[in-house]
């Protein structure tokens, strides 16, 4: 399969659906509006609900059962992008090559922006009518599995812990806890949220928690090679800008070449994760793939 | 009934309840459960739980159904104060005589703190064991209240509008529009998501509306008009702070004399939603007067 091509034709999908659920803009609200509108079109991988839509599809179900789900993901994600992005955390002013939300509103509106999202998001996952066939029981264990993956158990447990770390010296355990949290937790939830919309049995749902777990980490590992092997041009952020925040990574901590060792490994735990599942998966694990050999 | 000693016995009921559903310490996120727990047990009259456990009451529904509601309820309403605190919102030291979340703890960990308590609600009404005897469609229904009333069509869009107003003329739909979103939102979605979890049939739930709608205006016209009247002391929080920041305010569009009169006609008509209710809905009375003649 052509893993580039779908993951564009996916990509798409996720951002038509996406356009129809976020908010319109009204009278007193419209900048609120408008700066969720700007981060969400921001672009990006859309890596989460492309995740969700794979998982959902490896256990033979249909795209109208989790498309909902993936754009709440995907909205999740930009707040937490926007809320990272401020002043009082990492301060950036650029992200993927245009001014940051706070610097294209101001920070109040980002900050608001991000709430609005995020609680955007549960407003979508709350809906049943959006979820073609799914009952609602299982409409709120995913709901669930989200929330999890995002909150302090999760991604913004990850965030604090990582910002915490900055400049100081930190162990391997350590810098795992914070990326198993801050990025691997978010994208467990999204193949798991997908699994479950998509009515995956016990066994199934297992292995692709395993499969979300090793994708997971293999994408914020890549994540950290990517940082001090590519340039600037090719991120659309500032290249080596880990190392200037003082940020612990897997190439500081283990050297470059034990670091792509590392992410290789992963990526095979990924894939073996996989191993009772038919060609449905096979986007499950060119994405698994992707993640690791990607270039930016 | 003796209203006061009604709303301290469900605060103390809600705030045992809260102490159970907060997360607990992680060696590595300690800061973020600590600032959490912070400004959950700041204080505060606890309305929007009590509304709901009133709500529920009302319409013959056991506490088992609701009390996990009114706990998110008081988280996401624990988080929109964190992030109004915030220097680049309304930049406040103190909150309820304690310093603020980002004066106890740093600016990034007040952001996160909140984003974590709003993500923790979600997590605690997508989770059917906590409510019992509640079916996943009628919980998908309250968890759909809350997040509507809490986002971009709710308190977010509020607060934005709240600030974009500031040292503007404003004129008394946009003041009410201010008020109804920004405070009565949540205080709406307290009512109804209380009603539904406790079983309410359709007009009863359509009175139940209509109740917070006018309970939840009156509770903002009172907080305007008590920042006016009361002293500093009092409110625990500077008196006149609205005034001096500029704020749009019913006594500074409409008097003093004249705000109290809407006070009370918001008032005799919340008591009006409720003449088809039995004895059990006494609660939900009185904490409709309580809210127009408190004190603080």
């Amino acid at each position: 399969m052509d893993i580039e091509k779908y993951l564009d034709h996916k990509k798409k999908l996720t951002e038509k659906a996406m356009a129809d659920l976020v908010p319109n803009g009204k009278v007193l609200t419209g900048n609120l509006h408008n700066a969720m509108r700007y981060s969400l079109e921001a672009g990006g991988k859309r890596i989460r609900p492309v995740l969700a839509l794979a998982a959902c599809e490896a256990v033979g179900g249909s795209l109208d059962c989790v498309m909902p789900a993936a754009c709440a993901l995907e909205f999740i994600h930009t707040y937490s992008l926007i809320h990272d992005d401020l002043p009082a955390m990492d301060d950036d002013d650029y992200r993927r090559g245009k001014p940051t939300c706070h610097k294209a509103f101001d920070e109040a509106t980002a900050i608001l922006a991000g709430d609005a999202l995020l609680t955007a998001a549960f407003e979508i996952m709350s809906r049943k009518d959006l979820f073609k066939g799914v009952d609602a029981d299982t409409l709120l264990g995913a709901a669930h599995d989200i929330s999890k993956g995002a909150g302090a158990a999760g991604m913004v447990g990850g965030q604090l812990a990582d910002m915490e770390a900055e400049g100081k010296t930190v162990d391997l355990p350590t810098l795992e806890f914070i990326h198993t949290h801050k990025t691997g937790a978010l994208i467990l939830a999204s193949v798991k949220a997908g699994a479950k919309l998509g009515g995956a049995g016990k066994d199934e749902l297992l292995s692709l928690v395993k499969y979300g777990e090793f994708a997971g980490l293999a994408f914020q590992v890549a994540d950290d090679i990517l940082d001090v092997t590519a340039s600037t041009e090719t991120l659309g952020k500032d290249a080596g800008s880990d190392e200037a925040r003082g940020k612990a990574t897997y190439p500081a901590l283990l050297g470059l070449k034990e670091a792509r060792e590392r992410a290789a490994e992963l990526l095979k735990r990924a894939l073996e994760s996989l191993d009772g599942f038919d060609e449905k998966a096979d986007p499950l694990r060119e994405i698994a793939k992707y993640i690791v050999e990607r270039k930016s």
